[in-house]
Order: structure tokens, then C-alpha cells, then sequence
């Protein structure tokens, strides 16, 4: 009885979300319940016990990735991001159940909560997921590190050759002339400090992050370049910089920032940034309404971290003093160098289970599947924004970009050659 | 004693703006005051009587226009656009006195009245300025009477050649396909419909405005136009549009939705476009925080505008549900559109003279002057934002309107050839 009840709950719950596709639900009594038109993808997923099911009914934003960690939601035939990808393909238009309406509003409600990331904060957010074995990294990522969104100029090239791409297309729109001062906030492994230095000819490149093993690793990297003189790179938060700077650049690190801080961070940036400075600001943003953060995210991967939306980064931006000169909106490159990555690291799962455990491994690969399903089928998108304090910091024209990218290939080659 | 203490409020108000240049200032007493470094542009004022200086100081974005329309406030030497040149390049960080201070809280709290633009309002305001003379914008514009800004690739090519390149520009972002419907709201007199059904091949071109003068001379191009059964013209209010389009631009007509109606506005363009429909939108914007509009523009020149911000539309976008797909930021073009509107104006001034008054062609003059310098010094910029349902609906990076662009000139030389 019990299970008939629930058997009816989860077909009212996932029927209008999975339309397309098969989706097989084994339930703990033995019962299979099937989703779909029998089409692709085809995934099926087993629930251990009766509570795993109604705990993913009640949240299932926190919940799927949580009952999947824990194993208690396994999947079958397919992988998780088949799962995913049958809950959220048609997703748009279908309106949560009541209680999961109610969830969403009081999330929203917190959500300024979340959002304030004072300095020693901000230190603990990124040492959570920035300070893991740098040998985790290196199983997905490319060689470079490079740990933000790739650029894909055709679509098929190769994971190492989108991600020079993407080094290339922001050193083109930050427009670096030889000698200026560049300011990379959050460096990472400071690969796209070091190209600016070698390839775009910057003078000084500076880079912060508040990751020590990151930092360990771009020093490490940088005293190893034939730039090595123009590169530094300090444990430093970005309140704490001292300018000023022709250039800044910004690469993954504003989602961190928080919506309580956008002030303070364009006003800092408009504080270290010349009078006829170019700055280069690339996040994931939301397409959408703003929202909160995806809860599970917001747990396990990036605590404080925000996706903000247009309307909410343009008023600190005009508040700041910044105008904006350019907004580049890229989508699907995320969602394929998230492929990219979750092939790579699902390749290499055994050396990633030596250096954790199965929990861990199956996190990270919610977090790649999950990722990449908001890019296709989620309104999440890239913002890259242009900013200067004076519109004619830049030319009349985009055309500088490919020539530019042009310039910069050309160095590449003298350089490789 | 009286025109002593003028003379001193002058110096109080006039002194901090003018740093560089040079400009002379006659009273109706006689006395001549000075300002400036004795640099470029020179430029001399005389007032004919004291209330006229009282005026100017009290309430100078509304009085500077007036009193040069009435002939109370002379230009002696260079022109009034010199003046406002001498003004407003370093006007940025002198804060206003007190009193215009005041009224400029007093303005934008009246701002949300000036904006509801109710569809019989819209007609009244679109009427006053485009239902003027059509001889008269013959004088100033182009030969296909493009009212809006020119796109300059190289920056001194002709207002013909960059009125063409801007229809290129556009046409190349908005993707065209042959066969498709395409709508344009604020079609004026109907050139960019011809170019997108003529060149870019568009299967049906719906241009729609409510100046019944643009409208007679729409339909008449249009029938003679090679193109003619693809091109329909009409008085409609974008409100009362029925759909569905593959295709919409607006060009330099969102300036009149007011910003009491952005949310009807972008939910009717989601409406009206197809799923994977591709929208452009061309509009003068601010690039500083949102702003009243000017009183004297608001006055003599468009009733009812407003020149949003950023922060003002990106909320509305949002909420109905549009994606931004891209945003370019233009804004010495217009700069350089307005001088040679102005130039040939004033060329051609004796023709507008017979055709209005020495008052209506200092109000012209005026009106073309202090846009330029609104571009120039004041951070107001042309934003061509793109917006689609679905990110998809456009290609993977931006390469394409390059390529489009050269497609379409090899066309525009296969049609003129």
C-alpha cells in the first residue's frame, strides 16, 4: 500500500519531466517503474531504500547528488549525466510540486545569506575545493590547467587546443601593448598570467589567488618561464591589491565574489585600474531571473559561490564608475569542455579513487555531469565583459579581436618553433 | 553691485568646468569674462539681459537650449557646439551647486510619470519629432534617410558608406536567412526593410511605425523597390503586432518604449518570435547609472523618451524570458554620425530656414550639437544587444558576422553591378 503511494508520487513527479528518452525506476520492493518514449538516451536508476525516494522528492535539488554520493540512488544502465540529462532536457515549462515551490522561496529568501564572504571566508570557500591534490587536477584538466571554460573555434578541436584558444581570445579582448602592468585575479596555476607574459608581451604580469596549493604550483611554473622576470603571483585577496594596473583580467574567480560584494569588487577594480585601462571579466553567469544557489553546489563543491544574471552585476558595475564596452555570451563551450573533462577523468577514475575514495569520485563525477546539463539546458552561460573606465579605451570596432588572435598565433608559432 | 555679484556666481559656476580652451563671456552690462587656458576650441557668448544669466544658472540643462533658441544667449564666435564642447569635456567629478542639485533629485523622482506612454501618448510623441518636414530630414541625412547611427569601420569614410555599413552590420547579426519573416519596429522610412528583403534576402520584411509621414514614404520606396512583394509597411503600434517572426530589429526606436513599459515590450518580442527566432536591438543607452532624461530634449525634441541603462532593461529581459546572446557598445560612431548630420545641416541651413524659422534652426542646431557632445563626454552610447529564446539560435563564437558581412557586400556589388 505504502508503495503504491509512492510508486504514484514519482510517476506524477518525473512523467511530465521525462517525455523523451527511457528511464527505467527500480524501487526497493522490486517494482519498475518506466519513463519516456523509448528513444535516447537510455538510463535506469535503482533506489537502495524507501527513504532515498522520498527524500528525493522533497529536494531534489540537494537530494540527487546527495543520494547518489551516498549510493543510495544507483544507476543502472547509463551514467548520471544520462539521468540528468532525461530529468532537465525538458524541463522548461514544467513547474515544480508545491513543496519543492516553497523550498525554492525560502532559499531565495537566504540566499543574501550566503553571499557576504568576508576575507577569511572568501579563504575557506576557495581552500575547499581549490586547495585538493593538485593530482586530482591534473587527471582532467589540460596540461596548462587551465580550469575555466575552453574556446572552441570549430567545436571538435581537442581539449589542449580550445584551451590555448580560450588564453589567446581574452589576451586579444584585454588588448595587452608591450610593457603594461596586468593584474589576473584568482590565477589559478597561473597559466594565463604566464601567456600574457610570454606570448602577449604584457611587462608585469601579477597574479592573486587565496589557494596556497595553487599558488605553490604558478610560482613553481612561473620561475620555469622564459618570462619568469615579468611574473609574480601572491597569496593575496583582491581587497588587498595595490595598483594601479593598464589591464586586469578576471577568469572564474568573480563567481566567488558574492552578491553582497559586487560593490566592492567593481570599485576596487575601477580603484587599480588606469585611467585608459581594459578589463576583462569572465564568469558563469545565469541567462535567467536571478536564483539561488544550486544547493548541492553550494555544499559540496563551491561554498559562497554565486551565478549572478545581467541585472545583477550591470548595477554595481554603472554604481562602480566602470562602463561596460563589450559582452560576449558563450554557452555550449562550457558544456563541451565539461565532457571534455568528465570523459578524462572518468578514464582515469581508478588513479582518482587511490587518491580518495568512491564517495568522492562519484561527486566529482556529479558535479561535471550536473555542470554541463546547466549549460545545455539551463540558461547558464559564460558573460566575458569588457569593462574601462572611458568607452574610447578600446577601438571604434570588434575588428582588433581577430587581428589581434591573428598577431598572437603567429607569436605562438615563433615561440613553439 | 548687481551685475558684480552675477559676474562673481558666473565665475563660481563656469570656472571649475571650463579648465582648457578658451571662452569668453559678454554680459549685458558690457563686462567680458574669461575662462579657459587660452587653448582650443575658442568660443564666445553674449547675454542680451540679466534674467537670461539668472536662468542659465538656475536651471542650465533646461535653459542653455531655450535661451539659445530664444536669442537671449548669442554665440559670438564658434559655434554652440564649441561651447558645449568648452562645458562638458571636463565636466566629469565637478559636482553641479546646490540648487541644480536639487532639481535633479526633483527630476528623477518625476522621472516614472514622463514614461508611461499608453499607445495614444506613443502616437503624440512619435509624431512631434517624425512628422516634421520630410524635406527637412533630407537636408541632413543620407540618401536612404537613416536616422539612427552609422557604423564607421574606419572612421573617415562617408556618411553614405557608413549608413550602409550599419545596415550590413545589422543585417550580418541578426542572420537573415533567405525566406524568412523578418519584422521592424520603428521602420522609419523603411531603408533597413528594403536592404534585409533586397540584399539579405529576408522572404517578408514587416516594417511597422506610427509616423504616418515615414509611413507615405516607406510605402512609396517600398513599391518601387525590387524587392516590393516582400516589404509591407504599416501604422501599428508594436502592442497591437500579430506574430510570428523568424526575425526582429529595432533600430533606434526602444528610446520611445519608456521605461514604465520594457517588461511589455520584451514579453511582446518573446511573443512575436519563433523559437529559435534572433532579435536585434539597436538603442541609445547610458553607460552611467540610470539618469533622468534631459529637460530640454525631453521638452522640444522627444517627448516621453529615456535612455535606459543596463541595469534598467537587463531586468526586463530577463523576466520575459529572453536570453542575451551578445552586446556590442558603439559610441564614438554616433558621435561622428551627429557632426556630419550637423555639418550638412548647417550647409544646407537657408533651406531650413524657408522651410521652419530662425528659432526651429537654432533648436536644430542645438539638438545635433549637444547629442554629439552627449556621446563624446557623457557616456551615452548606442548598445546593440541580441536576444534569442534559446542561445542556440545563435552560432558557437562570433565569427559569423564577419563572414556574413563580406557575403552581403559581395551581394550589395552583385545587385549595383
Amino acid at each position: 500500500m505504502f508503495d503504491r503511494s509512492t510508486a504514484a508520487l514519482l510517476r506524477r513527479a518525473f512523467g511530465p519531466l521525462v517525455r523523451r528518452g527511457h528511464l527505467s525506476v527500480r524501487l526497493p520492493d522490486g517494482q519498475t517503474l518506466v519513463f519516456g518514449d523509448g528513444g535516447l538516451p537510455r538510463a535506469g536508476i535503482r533506489f537502495t531504500d524507501r527513504r532515498a525516494v522520498w527524500a528525493l522528492l522533497r529536494d531534489p535539488d540537494l537530494q540527487f547528488g546527495e543520494l547518489f554520493m551516498q549510493g543510495r540512488l544507483q544507476v543502472e544502465e547509463g551514467t548520471v549525466y544520462d539521468v540528468l540529462e532525461l530529468f532537465l532536457r525538458d524541463a522548461k515549462g514544467v513547474p515544480p510540486g508545491p513543496f519543492v515551490q516553497l523550498l525554492d522561496r525560502w532559499r531565495m529568501a537566504l540566499r543574501p545569506l550566503l553571499q557576504r564572504n568576508r576575507p577569511n571566508r572568501s579563504r575557506a570557500n576557495v581552500a575547499h575545493h581549490y586547495d585538493l591534490d593538485d593530482r586530482l587536477y591534473r587527471l582532467f584538466l589540460d596540461s596548462d590547467r587551465q580550469y575555466s571554460c575552453a574556446y572552441f573555434e570549430t567545436g571538435d578541436e581537442s581539449l589542449e587546443a580550445a584551451q590555448l584558444a580560450k588564453k589567446r581570445h581574452i589576451a586579444a579582448k584585454l588588448l595587452v601593448e608591450p610593457g603594461q602592468r596586468v593584474l589576473d585575479i584568482g590565477c589559478g596555476w597561473g597559466g594565463l598570467a604566464r601567456y600574457l607574459a610570454e606570448v602577449a608581451g604584457a611587462g608585469h604580469v601579477s597574479g592573486v589567488t587565496l589557494s596556497t596549493e595553487q599558488l605553490e604550483a604558478a610560482q613553481r611554473l612561473g620561475a620555469a618561464s622564459p618570462a619568469s622576470a615579468s611574473l609574480d603571483y601572491r597569496l593575496e585577496d583582491y581587497r588587498a591589491t595595490q595598483g594601479p594596473f593598464e589591464r586586469i583580467v578576471s577568469v572564474g574567480m568573480f563567481e566567488h565574489v558574492g552578491r553582497g560584494n559586487h560593490d566592492a569588487f567593481f570599485r576596487q577594480c575601477r580603484e587599480l585600474l588606469t585611467e585608459d585601462g581594459v578589463m576583462l571579466l569572465h564568469f558563469i553567469g545565469n541567462s535567467d531571473v536571478p536564483d539561488f544557489n544550486n544547493p548541492w553546489i553550494e555544499k559540496y563543491i563551491f561554498p559562497g559561490g554565486s551565478l549572478p544574471s545581467l541585472s545583477e552585476c550591470t548595477p554595481a558595475i554603472e554604481r562602480a564608475g566602470l562602463v561596460v564596452t563589450d559582452i560576449e555570451v558563450l554557452r555550449l563551450h562550457y558544456a563541451r569542455t565539461l565532457r571534455l573533462w568528465r570523459e578524462r577523468f572518468m578514464a582515469r577514475r581508478d588513479e582518482a579513487l587511490a587518491l580518495y575514495d568512491e564517495r568522492f569520485c562519484r561527486m566529482w563525477e556529479f558535479y561535471l555531469s550536473m555542470s554541463e546539463t546547466a549549460f545545455r539546458y539551463q540558461d547558464i552561460a559564460i558573460f566575458q565583459i569588457q569593462l574601462a573606465r572611458r568607452q574610447e579605451a578600446v577601438p571604434l570596432t570588434r575588428n582588433y579581436i581577430e587581428e589581434r588572435k591573428a598577431a598572437l598565433r603567429a607569436r605562438e608559432a615563433a615561440l613553439s618553433g
